[in-house]
């Protein structure tokens, strides 16, 4: 069993003027642990503490942090990690404290029963776009009700994740995921200078692809691009990578040569 | 002295798993009461149902709501109440659940000390600017680290509030008033059909004018219209109409004449 510890007790709450609840005034990271520890920890901390010096947060205790993942997880071993930081309870009005006492909401649980075969999605485009602004891109931030929108757009529960573009209609992510792209000999992902999030699967796979050297392009992409794909696939921290097999509406994929090596690449370093 | 209500108790906290806190999946009010009643109850409700519909939370209970202000406020009988509401509790993950179970928040507090004379502001503008999406705009819902970093910008206890441009350049509102202009005989302000909050001292505001036959624009306003306005003011529930006297780096405008037949108005009919 998992458990949930609010500032390293399980004492259960968060108290109802908590800046994470008022304004989401907070980070967050979702990790996965095998055998007690957290991969890609280093990676997932750098971006909590890019997170935390753009909100102005104290810089997190990378310490305190494994320690309490490691009192979540307990007895599981292998599961998620969900960490929420937030800058804390604080008087009504947007202007943060000057000493925040920073909330730290960590929460484990098992994770889903691995697939026998690599699960190839069924994504579609949704209707729900993503606000650009470069002072909140990059970072897990906790307002997310543009990822809960779109969320909410479709019922078929064949279709596994939903694509979304930024206001100015440049394909971005998923709603959880990085995408990638694969046309002819380069690999290519959204830049996420201005939205969307550098997911710590999105680093792992672009440090992998150079390692293979492949050609990689971290550039605008249009939609046009996405159909005329040879490969698409999808990443983060929970589900590695994950090929795209159709997108509803605009047509199919096969599992692709670069999507599969980057998968043999990954397996190999145990990042399965 | 004020309570806090979380579901009708005051026992406290909010659970950690709390949508509201782990994607800012939820909405709010901030409104004023004076001897036990709210102000302008129905187009705070109005808004809210709004913000309901948009987000698909069920339709809050009026009733419900009124009842918990009341009580919140308690002996205080004047003051603040910013009630939160929030898809409630979930699993991971950002699809909402299908049957949410809504969490309400209601907080009441002492209003600040009336001013002797109306308080006349100096206002700076931010350099955080505010993302556009037309599926945001006008309800106000938890999102709000844009405003959290515009309010981080300055410290001079001068300055008493912050204009926010979108990200294209548009003058928007101020991080926690909206903001009207009056230019000859126009008074004007902002469209928020895809940023910013549809305020509900600015729709006072606007039905006061069109009672006193001035002739309105809501529109896109640009920084430069700002520059040459002869007067400038800010509109929110709890301070209702307050004149801008400089814009720091701008100008400097008086106490005009439109602002004080506005504020005359409101004042009349109780909206002081």
């Amino acid at each position: 069993m998992g458990r949930r510890l609010v500032n390293g007790s399980d004492m259960g709450g968060v108290a109802a003027d908590d800046r994470g609840l008022q304004y989401g005034d907070g980070l967050f990271e979702t990790m996965t642990a095998a055998n007690g520890r957290i991969r890609n920890f280093v990676l997932h901390m750098a971006r909590l503490e890019d997170g935390c010096r753009r909100l102005g947060f104290p810089r997190p205790d990378a310490r305190l942090v494994e320690r309490e993942c490691a009192d979540a997880l307990g007895e599981l071993g292998s599961g998620v990690v969900k960490l929420v930081l937030t800058r804390g309870p604080g008087p009504r009005g947007y202007r943060p404290p000057a000493e925040p006492s920073i909330t730290r909401v960590i929460t484990a649980s098992a994770a889903r029963p691995a697939l026998a075969a690599p699960e190839a999605l069924t994504v579609r485009v949704c209707d729900t776009r993503l606000g650009v602004n470069p002072r909140l891109a990059g970072i897990k931030h906790l307002n997310r009700l543009e990822q809960v929108l779109a969320c909410a757009e479709w019922t078929d529960t064949n279709v596994a994740e939903g694509l979304m573009l930024s206001v100015d209609g440049r394909l971005i992510s998923a709603t959880a995921a990085n995408v990638f792209l694969v046309s002819g000999n380069v690999l290519r992902t959204p830049d996420v200078r201005d939205c969307g999030v550098s997911g710590v699967m999105r680093q792992v796979v672009l440090r992998a692809a150079e390692e293979l050297a492949l050609t990689v392009d971290v550039a605008d992409v249009g939609l046009e691009a996405l159909a005329s794909a040879d490969e698409v696939f999808l990443t983060n921290a929970v589900a590695g990578i994950r090929p795209v097999r159709a997108l509803v509406g605009h047509g199919e994929w096969p599992l692709g040569n670069v999507t599969q090596l980057l998968m043999a690449h990954l397996s190999a370093r145990g990042e399965g």
